[in-house]
């Protein structure tokens, strides 16, 4: 009996028919990108073309970030024990946690936040922003999604907002986001650039995306680049090797054009 | 000194500059798409645009297959735990394992196998398949990436050779791969068709994609899946329920039209 | 130069000498049990031998729960696909989570915070106890620790509880945790009695272990019935078999007494 | 119908009586070890109190070894990003793989191996050690469990083999073990020891563990090790660090007698 059944909504598998959100997969193959199709699974519509190009932007500006970060050490650490490639690139998965990957979701609640505030104040974005900011700071707390430890003019956020704005999907938090980045520069005295995760929380906010899966889209973009690493760790490396995280040279190929 | 240092060849990071395999991020970002990307950071070049569409074909494909696979029934028992989204994640990835995701690499280096084989013996590869197929019957082996428990013609394997047909990017293991499907045929007295992991490890064998990282075509491929699983298990299920594997029903969109 | 070099106080690894804690791993072994050797890496100090035989009953109590718990579910959801031992045991972890286990952290918290409000209100634990509840009551939170959708009288408890008398180590906490139960039943009008988690929270208080820890000591005992049950599954059970959360039967030995 | 329900003898689970294997958990409570009790979910009786004792030894061997392995570091990179307790403790499992715990199962299967062939030749096992370790030799494959980067005497094999002695439950795979250490010794030219892996290995063989869950003794006795270290990290050091694998020093307690 249904009644007794579990719902799901993300796709119907009959015999020879399999359906995402109701559309043939068969349909999809050839007609929409794996960005499109990311963001019908998690949303259940497909997007606009111009969502999916920004889409595919966000996915691109996190595929990889050289060999430094956690989630990266952590899947050549499993690597180099032996382990099979899906366990070791689970054990990335896991340290993209709260403190790596977790300031997308984070930023986006501080937009939204601002965005709750200004409503129920008659609009003001830049007097909501100030209250939140100064409540933070009241409390000891950074907002997320802003500074970097190497990147003073992130590359990927001038990139992310440049591509958003081309494609008049930059929206309401993207203009707060930069809203808080003029706050927190005046209160500092020294600018505190939005970083990607930032930009990401931003344009994903215009999007329409809940910040619950915020962090989601991070993990979709670097598991990529995690099995990058487990593969190179695998074919180049000394098996059980203690993996320096910062003794690390690229020797890859030298800077390139487009073609 | 650098002759102490490990090498890694996927990222350049400095200071405002973020180059993968080369190529400047920033650029990469809004002229490539995802599924370009993941190839770059994977073989170190980018795709051709046909190599490209094939790539968002196989990565369509596999996005989700509703909530029957293990690796979305375990993504969906640790969320209804309460774990964070990127455990629930990492859980259904460990469920990513050698019978479930693992035909890919297994077809992959069956295929190889027989294009060796025929190159060793002056080029039939009829006869190079027909010895292999012989050689695992005797071992009691079956052949990977064949057959399907629900599906007799699996719409996402006749999609995916008839775009790979269309881009000119159908080569040896294509063909290959049809062949043993006909001797199978021939030696059951039934048809046993290439499943969507077959068609996949035939493809990306000719997309000279080492069967190492076969299963991670699948991983990348499928997170998004376990992603929608797991955000749906959190809003929609109570927590600490019994995720029943067989007695979900869908009630999702009904069947629609591309527009 | 040390000054440079992050510390660790767990276990010193010279040359020939392993200590943990100070102790030559060597004269540990045959001298002391695994528990007292766990108490000693988590606390720094060895336990007394009745705290060692306290903590033997705690990992034992939780050994293994049978077939049901989520933790149980996904490592054998995991193994039958294939994946090796580990990845199986580590994705059961996985799910031992805020609502399976984590109670032992949440009770620990309960406890503490009834102990703290009653020394900053003259030591009336009673009162202290009804105000704890009336607010957690108000915000809509249950107390952890209590109730079981199965035991009724869970035998764990009422045993782990009357060791800790016995070995004349149940303190403050395990009062505590009684007042609760009390105070639960009269406000319910029918007993909410303290479960296996309750009261391990309640012991490991008494024993100084910190909340942060709690959960850690379910982990530890869990992982070998973890274990077991990915055995089984990996023996007894046909590979990708849909794991029935529910349609399981015990076929093991019929009760018997220890020797 | 149990027709249809799955098998599962570890654990019978009825409304306030919970059976291990056919034994009251709250009569096993006070009254067995955790490590007797470990045995009986896995070996499904309950050990003499001497292999109890041995049992003890093998787990206490293991439950810490500093910072260096690749699980500690793991777990303490994930730990770092503000993970939960359970999956860093998950990420550490996951590299106890091939190359790190896995010479336990290897070695099993290794000492087994040279036993079932003295058993099919008459019995003269120096004779059955020199055919295999030739045979492996040829292959370019090492023998599992023999050598340690530090340890040229490892205190744990020497205490492990001695206790094993004592109580009189070193058998046939421990007399293997250390015909094969002799002949590894005479066929280099310089001493290979036994290491606690295959000292490990050695003993549980004589246990009548079967190679499958070797590794399983391992992975038990570390994580509460893994638990250490995380609980160290969350606490004593600075979020997002470096975990350098080779920069750390041991500041805990001095050497100290056992009281």
């Amino acid at each position: 009996m249904s009644e007794n059944k579990w719902p799901t909504a993300v796709t119907e598998v009959l015999p020879n028919r399999i359906m995402n959100r109701g559309y043939l997969v068969d349909e999809l193959m050839g007609r929409t990108t794996f960005a499109q199709a990311i963001y019908l699974v998690l949303k259940g519509e497909l997007p606009s073309p111009e969502v999916g190009r920004l889409l595919d932007a966000i996915f691109v500006s996190s595929v990889d970030h050289g060999a430094s970060p956690p989630s990266v050490l952590t899947a050549r650490t499993v690597a180099s024990t032996g382990a099979e490639l899906n366990a070791a690139v689970a054990a990335g998965v896991l340290a993209i946690s709260r403190l790596h990957g977790g300031a997308i979701e984070e930023g986006q609640r501080l937009f939204l936040e601002i965005a709750r505030r200004a409503d129920s104040a008659g609009g003001d974005e830049d007097q909501a922003a100030r209250d939140v900011l100064a409540e933070m700071k009241a409390k000891g707390k950074r907002a997320s999604g802003y500074g970097h430890r190497l990147h003073t003019k992130d590359p990927r956020t001038t990139k992310l907002f440049a591509l958003a704005d081309t494609l008049h999907l930059a929206g309401r938090c993207v203009r707060i986001a930069r809203r808080v980045e003029a706050l927190l520069a005046e209160d500092l005295g020294r600018p505190l650039p939005i970083n990607v995760d930032g930009a990401i929380a931003a344009v994903l906010c215009d999007l329409g995306i809940p910040p619950e899966i915020g962090n989601a889209f991070f993990i979709i973009a670097r598991v990529p680049g995690l099995v990058a690493h487990v593969h190179e760790e695998k074919t180049r490396m000394k098996p059980m090797r203690k993996v320096d995280p910062e003794g690390y040279i690229y020797d890859g190929p030298p800077e390139r054009k487009l073609p």
